[in-house]
């Protein structure tokens, strides 16, 4: 680098040639520039040579995960709005046995930077320990000098750990606080650089995906407040290349389960999972949620009321938190403007949502409108920063009138439902949106609306005083029918 | 927290209890439940208590830097693509003595991983040196125990020394290779976060910007390849409050200087500007270039030939490089199908894209649709990810008119040009995409389209052979007119 221009520079051409001259080439090549054959006969041969070494080559060694059947592990739904204990507590006891079953393998580990069991996945320690090699003291928990769960106070230490665990031949899961793995979006880079480089080369089999299981999420930091919230990592990740990248937002445990259980035996992904761990409503029975994720999108038609009709408006979501105030939302709509035709649609796999062009899983132009029909209004209530919805669809022919709700990185330490009303993204404000969208509502809805606006008010006063969330919040439910 | 419910359960309620009794209440509570007054005269008084110290506040502390005139140091430039020596070289010299007015006040210091020379600002090292406290060897350059470059390679370190400085009354200066900036996505976060709450706290006087300069961008990576790739921190600062982030793409020299001065006057915002550091043609004289960067975004009169006409396409480019291919697609049209009316927009302040309801910089929609259209097709090559673009566009009248050409995740290690056609941003795309998108072109421009197509198997050739770009390539000069 610093001999700048040895093709028209003498004085650099000089200066090249004596450094290479000061590695003693007549000593290394004979008189035809051949490398010497006693030379030559020193590189490693076979798999001793760097790059054949299946140590380095770590699809070679790769074993399947042997994996118990996620079905057993299924919350039950009896009717949609059942509650639960929170769902990365059910994903649980799954991880425990995929644990047990692969004990012998000594293939599978989970990652994470001390928050195994904030997270919820305390069920892990059922089968295992964190591993520790140094001291221990009497009151320490869950440590040994080998255990399948690796922790450290690190994002940069567990990250570096996964990736040459899953090089090396291995399955295994990183988990985090949602806001905090910016910290490795460096390493994130360059790791999703290296699967796209190596699916292009034939002799590099194909590795363990690398999952990240995102909890203690934005939309549950209310007590940890304005630091903690940050759902950007997605849009990273869907800068790189579409072949590698997958993000998946689960609305309750059994679709979570059946979305862990998929990324657990796929290979050469970046699987990005997001997922709650506070209790909240259980939506889909097993069957339903195998089906809906598997689809990765759909209708959920005992949410919504425009079966065999043209919806007014689709009410879409993507996210836990999301899916429960437009359910919420769609109730009030449902019990204030009956005659209305609602359409509710799900998200699991955020993208079904980019071309199939762009994305191997993006629906086809005639799914998405299908789903999403081309004139209607589209309320979309999502996980992250809101603009991530446009990037993915600004070219379907429906996009001019899509209207996303998501954070716009308004937060403090508040309630759970507050964090949702300062970013206009409650069920009251998802309301508001429908009237403000349809002509036919548009003057029909001005008691509805003032009373919504009402509310939120009522809502300020009461946290503010109570420093909880008003019972009717609290304790709402989903009135509706069961899901088939 | 682990007690989870002391106000419904007694056992929880008396550990509590015991819990808050532990700290001995009644010596240090009168029988009315009032610190007693010599325990509350412990406190600190006035400016010695924590928030109201200035070391803590340091907008209390600030002074502003003493600026030289930055249009001294501009480069004369008689026409538009008059040879360059590398837009950073030029700034470095700004620096430099922005360095020596305010040596006596000791307020500004230049942070950066060990690219400072390689960054392009070795003129920085004429007035001052490298910090440096440990053994000094005879073959250090630029080591003393005061300097005001603080160079580390860890960009964590950079990034906390830089915040450290500016939240105690200083002024600095992050200098990154682009791709690797974002090994502080987290921290930035945290700073931005920070700013956006303490903005709305009348007790805190605004601190100076934190200004980075990202140099050794995805497009002259084209040596280390394509791990040294990637324009997404632009993607990850403008998720952060509008009222707090800039992003600025000055296309040379002239424009850097501009955008520099004025972002080391600014307060409060975090940043972004990218820059190359290679020579590379020279677009604006200085009082052009102040003008067009005062307005951040513009037509650029010389370049386009639809004047007192309307255009058949616009040409739109932000960053240095797409600057260069779109004026070389202009010159190529210009030449080839002179009948056609172009206009060429040049961005320097992305934020002039987004809506004036989203940011404060953003154009009205009159603005924006007066100077991109509503009917006519707009190419535009664009620094980072195409997406972008449309994100901040997407509410735009002439959006679906708007096709980006951006770095699409593909790269190694190449020659400059072919990294632009790679990631179909060179110029001939660029005339392609035009031929593509105009209806009265479509079978007209079938010759000149493959001929464009000839000229990349050409190039193609070319590189593998000769391992550097073509001469046409190389030599490639703007014959156009002057810029008044």
């Amino acid at each position: 680098m610093p001999l700048s221009d040895p093709a028209k520079n003498p004085a650099h051409l000089r200066q090249l040639e004596e450094w290479l001259r000061s590695y003693r080439p007549e000593e290394l090549f004979d008189e035809r520039g051949r490398l010497l054959p006693e030379l030559a006969d020193l590189a490693p041969k076979g798999p001793r040579r760097m790059g054949a070494n299946p140590h380095a080559n770590g699809g070679l060694l790769l074993h399947d995960l042997r994996m118990p059947d996620f079905r057993d592990y299924a919350v039950q739904v009896p009717s949609p709005g059942t509650g639960g204990i929170g769902d990365t507590h059910i994903l649980g006891r799954f991880l425990r046995d995929v644990i047990r079953v692969n004990a012998d393998q000594r293939n599978f580990r989970i990652f994470g930077p001390d928050e195994t069991i904030s997270n919820g996945l305390e069920a892990a320690f059922e089968a295992t320990n964190r591993q520790w090699e140094a001291d221990m003291e009497t009151n320490d928990e869950f440590l040994a000098p080998t255990g399948r769960v690796m922790e450290m106070l690190s994002e940069h230490q567990c990250e570096g750990w996964l990736e040459g665990y899953l090089l090396t031949g291995r399955h295994g899961l990183f988990n985090c606080y949602e806001a905090f793995i910016h910290i490795v979006d460096s390493m994130f880079n360059q790791h999703a650089k290296w699967l796209k480089v190596s699916a292009a080369l034939p002799w590099r089999p194909k590795i363990a995906s690398l999952n990240y299981l995102l909890s203690s999420h934005v939309w549950r930091q209310d007590h940890n407040g304005f630091t903690h919230q940050d759902p950007g990592f997605i849009d990273h990740v869907v800068n790189k290349k579409a072949q590698i990248v997958r993000v998946y937002l689960p609305p309750d445990a059994n679709c979570l389960l059946s979305v862990m259980d998929h990324c657990l035996r796929s290979r050469h992904y970046i699987n990005v999972v997001v997922a709650g761990k506070h209790p909240a409503p259980q939506w889909l029975p097993m069957d339903a949620a195998v089906v809906h994720c598997t689809e990765g999108i759909g209708i959920w038609p005992w949410a919504g009321n425009d079966s065999g009709a043209e919806p007014d408006v689709v009410m879409a979501c993507a996210g836990d938190v999301p899916t429960l105030e437009t359910l919420a939302a769609v109730s009030i709509l449902r019990a204030e403007l009956p005659e209305l035709k609602i359409r509710v649609i799900n998200v699991v796999d955020l993208m079904k949502l980019e071309p199939a062009t762009e994305h191997p899983h993006g629906l086809s132009d005639m799914d998405f409108d299908s789903l999403f029909t081309t004139d209607k209004p589209v309320i979309f209530a999502y996980h992250g920063y809101p603009w991530l919805i446009h990037r993915l669809t600004y070219r379907r022919a429906n996009h001019h009138n899509i209207h996303v709700r998501g954070y716009k990185e308004e937060g403090t330490i508040t309630t759970a439902f507050d964090m949702t009303v300062l970013n206009d993204m409650d069920r009251f404000h998802l309301v508001q949106d429908v009237i403000d969208r349809l002509p036919q509502l548009i003057s029909r809805g001005a008691y509805l609306k003032q009373r919504l606006q009402d509310k939120l008010v009522e809502h300020r006063r009461y946290i503010c005083e109570h420093g909880e969330d008003m019972p009717e919040i609290r304790n709402w439910k989903w009135p509706g029918p069961a899901a088939k």
